[in-house]
């Protein structure tokens, strides 16, 4: 007998949680299309080079990696976003808004986190400002809002404030990355160990250990501008005071929340961040941000924006919150007994022309079957067709 | 600057592609449905040990492999039919009727074929029967319909005839595999040197050399009974008999025609096979068959048929027969003005309220855009909302 596991971390969707995961992908194409994008689909497989040649490349180790057979190496779609600004800076007009469903692969997830892991996104180009950010987490609202999510926030952040932190610190790249480790991790012990063995200005060490508790509504861009005097930092957390000014007069402010403590894995993300949180599951269950120096990694300087929601987490909170539907039935079924498949094939027909779904079926269970069926049901003999 | 090729053989699916790939999806998913399929999507990768383990693998040079991080050698998933009699098997009930759009990798194919190609395919399991085959037929017929394609046959063909040729010849697995391989090239010459200096029996030599030309509209099954005497291959012919019988009955003559010279290369199939060729395409648009053993691989004995069909292909045919949309416009769109930004964003609130599509254009190319964009157009100021 075969080997039919599957490997850590990818999964089939079988047909009930597909038919759900359908219903969520038709209520956000809906949205996607109504708002003016286009939906793409990129190719499945790319040359490493692709990202391990740009300034912001994807980490070695979250690479699913194989050889072409002319010798280069070849990696599974890691990330839509590069995906799509190699898209938009290389085959479309510079103010393209795309949109997709796809699935990205990392081989370093583990845990909960998948390998194979299924997005729905949208990605701005050739929008830049305040408001364009703004716009962009009232989508993300609106998308989720859509799906019939409830009980969910946005978390604002931006990689300005951290970066212009950073900057006060003087470390070099090396010392930086290990900061930004155990920053990410939330690892206060860590992070106040390695302040005390590397750094000197204690206001700019003071302002990293405040990192994790600058959370929580737009006072927290008040409170964070006591904590430094750096150009970058300042002109960041006032740049996520626009922002806000935008989402409270659209209508949003109860719909976001600020953390200042977040430093993202994806480096190229060059302003406001943001991540979905939803309470019935641990993770986010969206991601985005803006990107404005990526697009010119392929040769054109676009403004960018977008995010991505991970539909395998997105389901999974639905069905916590108890909104999976159960797989709705065939209206009819016609089962065939010897004989009678002519008369039970144009039955069939009969209901498909009439915009009625129907199953036929036929051999040897065909009849037990249909004692399991549910909805109108009909056995077709060779005298004719017979309601059950 | 980034490398941004893409290996050979995969592509990006681009807007106004993506918006006729997403058409013809949408009308099959409705033919599935309705005739009672179940969507499922399958994981994306699989251990290699699933497919080297059973008795009708996929060929190693077909699969693009990698490795796990425990050191499993991984695959991308090379074929639908393995993954649904898999999943059929092992995670759902008997009679499943199921359906799919997924990607397929082949790390093989070369010049015109894709090493990434995208598939919508349905498979049926527990019916079996000459019926069960003709209905199936039938739907690929109807499914290709519901897309647009004009001008293509269903050309049928059946493992069993080709295999009951080979017993009479005596030959060993190598030397029989060497032949199909010249069969399936077409290869005359090869075929014809090969069996001179490998077959005595010249019956037997002449029904192989006679396949290339047993092709043809339903007389050539009373020709093919001719040229042989082998149980197999008489009582193939006589399915396929029985199966043309139920397509005349069921109104579908003139969609088929036979080819016994098909030797396909997957070798799961166990009875009737058949292919879609499309007059404005050089290759298959949809591949099918019988595949009764291949379930029992994984555990339980289904009998199942089932079909394929090539996005890309279909799409190709549908483009050069003329049926090719182009990217609808947005019915509205709005351009935000500076300061105008909280105007322009709850006009296109309001289009999207009323079921209407609507673009909303911030930024310093806002305006640039708007003269280019057609449909509704509105210029968004401090002042007020101004029709262009």
């Amino acid at each position: 007998m075969a080997y039919f596991k599957l490997p850590a971390g990818v999964h089939d969707v079988l047909p009930e949680a597909c038919y759900n995961l359908d219903l969520v992908k038709e209520k956000l194409k809906d949205k996607f299309s109504r708002s003016g994008f286009d939906f793409i689909e990129t190719a499945g497989l790319e040359y490493y080079d692709t990202y391990a040649k740009i300034k912001s490349p994807i980490e070695q180790t979250r690479l699913f990696k194989t050889t072409d057979y002319d010798g280069n190496l070849i990696v599974l779609r890691p990330d839509m976003t590069l995906a799509c600004a190699r898209i938009a800076a290389t085959k479309l007009k510079a103010a393209a808004r795309l949109c997709y469903f796809s699935r990205v692969y990392d081989f370093s997830a583990r845990g909960n986190f998948l390998r194979e892991a299924e997005q729905a996104g949208v990605e701005i180009f050739g929008e830049s400002g305040a408001f364009a950010d703004a716009f962009c987490v009232a989508l993300a609202v609106d998308c989720l809002a859509a799906t019939g999510l409830k009980n969910f926030i946005i978390d604002i952040g931006h990689v300005g404030f951290y970066k212009g932190l950073l900057e006060e610190l003087g470390l070099d790249y090396e010392k930086s990355e290990e900061l930004r480790a155990y920053v990410n991790a939330k690892d206060g012990v860590n992070t106040e160990l390695f302040l005390k063995e590397n750094v000197k200005d204690g206001r700019a060490a003071e302002a990293i250990l405040a990192l994790p508790s600058l959370f929580g509504g737009a006072e927290v861009l008040e409170e964070a501008k006591k904590l430094t005097a750096n150009a970058g930092a300042l002109s960041a957390l006032s740049h996520l005071q626009k922002v806000y000014g935008y989402l409270k007069e659209m209508g949003y402010e109860n719909c976001v929340s600020f953390d200042l403590g977040t430093v993202k894995s994806l480096s190229y993300y060059s302003g406001m961040v943001f991540t979905g949180l939803a309470g019935e599951v641990g993770a986010p269950v969206l991601s985005g941000g803006r990107y404005d120096k990526l697009a010119l990694e392929f040769g054109k300087d676009l403004a960018a924006v977008g995010f991505a929601i991970g539909l395998d987490r997105l389901l999974t909170a639905l069905e916590r919150q108890g909104d999976f539907k159960s797989l709705p039935d065939t209206e009819v079924t016609v089962a065939c007994a010897k004989g009678g498949e002519i008369v039970g094939y144009n039955a069939y027909r009969k209901w498909l022309s009439e915009g009625v779904s129907c199953r036929l079926l036929v051999g040897e269970t065909a009849q037990e079957e249909l004692s399991g069926a549910k909805g109108i049901k009909y056995l077709a003999t060779a005298e004719g067709l017979k309601k059950c």
